[in-house]
């Protein structure tokens, strides 16, 4: 009754329907069978991800299983208005989550050893995830994993973070919240330095923005995924930021541009070096190149957009201010 | 680097120590295709949840691809001392939560409707899921599609609950955090009634407690898990309560008696009606029988508990008081 309810246009059976044996109502896959028997076909198309036991079983009785390549609802990518406008939603709760991390460091001093501090305390990369995480839930949203890392440990685009942040080094905050009630995901980062930036900085953080604004100058519908990266990895380079491997190290652009966001944080299109994924209109995907020094640190900018006839516009607008009071 | 420092015992390679082709490094199954060959194995086992093309493209690479029947790593359904403290603190946040809600529920009126009011506004299920949710937080724990369904919205497990809630008709709690730390999970489900309860819910409620307990009194090392489901379900028939289907209804103690808890909300050991587990000491189970009555209410009264050579310990305790005054 509750699935009736809330799966709109889905088709809902019960196993009295599927007709499951009674002794096969423990497994699933015996449902995933009756189900196949109930559509009458002999063959079923399912997503790569699909779980090997299901399938196994399914061809034990006969049934073939195909599997898609690339996306099983590729029409997913393209998001109608009112997922446009959840998307936004969240996107909005990331954008004041981030304001109030900005908040946080900008009234944070400097102590002798460099260090950010607060009511004589060291602001942490945890408690900066705190402030972001309790934004967040008051948009009805939660973020799990969030990156609040500074230093050599923003260097690695995936790690979170952990202990007392400093002055002079700059801070990556990753913000990707999902919405409590109907599930849709945003996704935003900054990087940010407490006080003055070193010249280097500013150069890295400026051809870091560029290649950012050369990617959105791109993007457009008809336009493939890896020419949107291609260009924002060539602005780096036309910078001087090379990316360079060897001895076991990796340095500069060593991700994708960007990836779709929906009902998963990561979806299609993909804007990276190794996709055929051609933009359309409705696509949202986040922009968000970046760079990385191991030993030293990383900067990345991100923004979720989405891709209009014409181009394409933010989801919800965010400056982009490196050096922090 | 990352994984390496954070997963301890286990090896981490990259895709130059794996020889990924250059090529396949955005596929995954070339990953794990490298994966297979370092070890030099010519089969592999895998979950039954594994996915279907990567299982596809190893047998293409003529590696047999066998799928476990039960878990992978059944020695993961025994907790180490560490992975105890570990549930209990998530059991701990989801028993402070629940204390809160109570509280809420305590503290509400009674307005001409039969609805709860607080500073005349009406106290509905999603006011009662934002405290919980707001304690969850501030034990580092998230909470997600968390249960507070009040009447007839109870009768339904899974139902979350939306919309005021009344006075006379039991209302279910079950709530169950993730902490965001370590990752493991917490399960506790209370039902409340505001006000004084009918002789009817009452009979019911203490039925549904007596099941739990004649549950718990079968747990012990070496019992399995159909036979506590058992004595759960035959005390509820005892007291007159049995569990019935007909004309596309279905009404009783309609799922199973408990499932394990760890790193996932649902795991090994089952205690279900079709199992054939056997409880080992250190297992981590809920113990929750409830009872549905269809357009009425339900209830659900749920402990997770930790398996010892004598019998079981709560890893949280919450007291089952049904009635808020």
């Amino acid at each position: 009754g509750r699935a009736r309810r809330t799966a709109e246009g889905i088709e809902v059976c019960t196993p009295e329907m599927l007709r499951v044996p009674a002794v096969g109502r423990g497994r699933i896959e015996e449902w995933a069978r009756a189900a196949v028997r109930r559509i009458g076909g002999r063959s079923v198309t399912v997503p790569a991800e699909f779980p090997l036991g299901i399938a196994r079983h399914l061809e034990r009785c006969k049934i073939k299983v195909n599997v898609a390549t690339g996306a099983l609802f590729p029409e997913r990518a393209v998001k109608r208005a009112d997922e446009l406008r959840k998307i936004t939603e969240s996107q909005r709760a990331a954008v004041a989550a981030f304001h109030a991390a900005r908040e946080l460091l900008t009234m944070a001093e400097v102590n002798a050893a460099g260090e950010l501090v607060m009511k004589q305390k060291r602001v942490t990369s945890e408690l900066l995830r705190e402030t972001i995480q309790r934004v967040l839930f008051h948009h009805n949203c939660i973020g799990r994993d969030l990156i609040s890392a500074g230093g050599a440990q923003g260097a690695d685009p995936h790690e979170q973070g952990h202990g007392p942040l400093r002055a002079g080094e700059p801070i990556v905050v990753d913000i990707f919240p999902q919405h409590q009630d109907h599930g849709y995901w945003g996704d935003l980062t900054r990087t940010v330095i407490k006080g003055k930036a070193s010249r280097e900085w500013r150069r890295l953080y400026t051809a870091v923005r560029a290649a950012q604004h050369a990617a959105l100058e791109e993007l457009r519908p008809g336009v493939k995924g890896k020419t949107v990266h291609r260009r924002a990895a060539e602005e780096l380079e036309r910078r001087g930021f090379k990316t360079w491997r060897g001895a076991g190290r990796v340095e500069g652009f060593i991700h994708s541009t960007g990836h779709g966001v929906g009902l998963e944080i990561h979806e299609q299109p993909t804007l990276g070096p190794r996709t055929d994924d051609r933009l359309r209109t409705g696509h949202v995907v986040t922009v968000e190149p970046g760079y990385y020094i191991p030993g030293v640190g990383g900067i990345r900018i991100e923004d979720t957009v989405v891709v209009t006839p014409g181009g394409w516009r933010y989801l919800a607008r965010c400056d982009q201010r490196f050096e922090v009071e």
